[in-house]
């Protein structure tokens, strides 16, 4: 018997270029220049709008040949069968390996994007650009995209990060007033894990944010991405350190599972980063002031982040136990070391109970 | 307008262990060391015999808890439908991230079980077990996992390299003679790219290759494998230098396409060389003699290599231009710089005819 390690050379490091604030659309043509075929996909209710014309134009000034595909944003069309589809009709399209892939839509959109690029011939090129604020702050940076099945979100994918996010705050026009709001949750999220001020700012802002007013979106969304980016440019691959970008969702995902999805993805996200902010401070790594402080942002921003008291609780911790980074039944949730900081490994293991007290403590608090 | 470079830190490299010999299966308790959950994905016909006896008394020596999942091994069922199936069990199994997949089969079987593994919860570790000759020098090493659409052969999947190959020669025993001769041409293709003297070598101990001595295997296959091996370990993620990996395999796709499958991928591989050696000498790349050595060892081995005057000429045509390293309608074709080394770019695009006249010399070539 004889031992041969493969070692393999490191290949080219996955980079994203990263365009933020209005106008980055016209950094398009320059993304797909080169590539002779365009695969565009975008959001079915955004394809025929101003969006949808937006980027059309851009491509149509690339030069560059384009088929356009709209598909459905909802987490039950964040399918295999979506993906399937898009896979047939790139073939049928004559795609190869030297096409472009180009996600126009919310998280649903680049994640089904994003994982249909990634496996098709292996894997093609893509870009994204979100036209939520979610999207911005969050799903369209790292890599990670992925469809759900019938048994719970988000259990196959890929990590295949994009070569560009063009994040263009003039996409934001015409999201509707709950759906703007509710992304806002995640540019809190950044604030809690890795930027402390930012807490106080998106407070002092949420009027002007509320008024979409450029600057102020400007002033914190990038802010966000930068956040963003900085947990992913040390820890692609999921290694630990990755694990802060999850805090407020181990709850939050539970809550959304128990209320069958009835509670939007930010205002769980909101109830859960209060509750996990509780949990820290009974863990001495945030100070008494922290969910307070989360609480009141999320309620400046417009987000309602107390959870009626009818969640049921024997469903919540039932969905608890099917979160992917559940190990040997016990339950991980990433938490900062104190505001705005966190360390490379920043999960710990609780029991299921220890959330639902938690959740009890938030549900309770006074503002 | 701002500009972000996401630049990611390398991650750890994706090494893969190989173990070859007869008893190589011995390092499987090794491999999944640690891990509470092995999902154990067998070849159907193999998993009640003695192939599957092995492995699962080496699993119960290992004393991880094994759920055993039995696939089809047709190329019918290398398929999205046998992924999806494998990704509900997996779930129903309660499989984490730290769970770990063992595929035992040939190359379909490794090719869908490793796809599988690339794409459940964004990828978990993954041990391949070849269990036939074409699995052992060629698809299980190299990480490239995946499964055909209707369209097509491998159009969808994922670079995954397993953590460990363990290439037994003893599970080859019960492998049908046509199986266990026709994977011998992946042999012959790993001489002809960067071994030049494993041709004479594979011709010279044909014989005892055929009478399946251990020894006579081990001598060979163990080239194979370090071919394949140097190969990727300079190219992973399929740039220009890999494609040399393609040697034979232009023309032995479309011929097996143009044939409805009917000719075995060995035999058409075995005809695709010739046919692509006879393409390399009008070109200056292999001297005369390279096509009647190449032919020679085939025939030695026992595989046809001789195809049927009665390939259908428009749908050999029409075959070529369904392959994935097609670019810009002309077809590209791997070759060697001479017998036994290759380059790090050794794709030339050609006409489709220029394939068809290529193989019509080799259908009159003299041996």
């Amino acid at each position: 018997v004889q031992h041969h390690l493969l070692k393999p050379e490191p290949g080219p490091a996955p980079e994203t270029s990263i365009v933020v604030g209005a106008g980055a659309l016209d950094a398009l043509p320059i993304t797909v220049q080169g590539a002779p075929l365009v695969l565009a996909v975008a959001d079915r209710s955004l394809a025929r709008g101003p969006v949808g014309e937006a980027v059309r134009a851009r491509l149509a000034a690339a030069e560059v040949r384009t088929e356009l595909f709209a598909i459905e944003a909802s987490e039950q069309a964040k399918s295999l069968a979506a993906v399937s589809a898009l896979w047939d009709a790139w073939l049928e399209a004559g795609a190869g390996r030297d096409a472009v892939v180009v996600a126009v839509g919310g998280g649903i959109i680049t994640d089904v994007t994003g994982f249909a690029a990634a496996s098709y011939l292996r894997g093609i090129p893509w870009v994204a650009i979100p036209t939520t604020v979610i999207g911005i702050a969050d799903a369209a940076i790292g890599g990670k995209t992925g469809v759900n099945l019938s048994r719970g979100k988000n259990l196959v994918g890929a990590i295949h990060p994009p070569r560009a996010v063009l994040a263009d705050f003039d996409l934001l026009a015409s999201l509707p007033d709950e759906d703007y709001r509710d992304g806002w949750s995640e540019v809190v999220k950044a604030g809690v894990i890795a930027d402390a001020p930012l807490l106080a700012d998106l407070t002092a802002r949420a009027q002007r944010i509320l008024a979409r007013d450029p600057v102020a979106m400007e002033e914190t969304l990038i802010r966000a991405i930068a956040v963003k980016a900085a947990v992913v440019e040390k820890d692609l691959l999921e290694g630990s350190r990755r694990e802060i970008l999850n805090f407020g969702h181990t709850v939050g995902h539970a809550l959304e599972h128990a209320t069958g999805n009835t509670l939007s993805h930010g205002r769980a996200v909101a109830a859960g980063m209060v509750a996990e902010a509780v949990l820290a401070v009974t863990l001495g790594r945030l100070g008494q002031d922290a969910p307070e402080l989360i609480a009141t942002a999320c309620g400046a921003l417009g987000i309602p982040w107390r959870v009626e008291s009818t969640i049921d609780e024997a469903a919540f911790v039932a969905a608890l136990s099917v979160d992917k980074k559940r190990r040997a039944g016990r339950i991980r949730v990433a938490l900062p070391d104190s505001l705005g900081a966190h360390s490379s490994s920043p999960s710990v293991e609780v029991d299921p109970q220890d959330l639902v007290a938690a959740l009890h403590v938030a549900s309770r608090m006074a503002s």
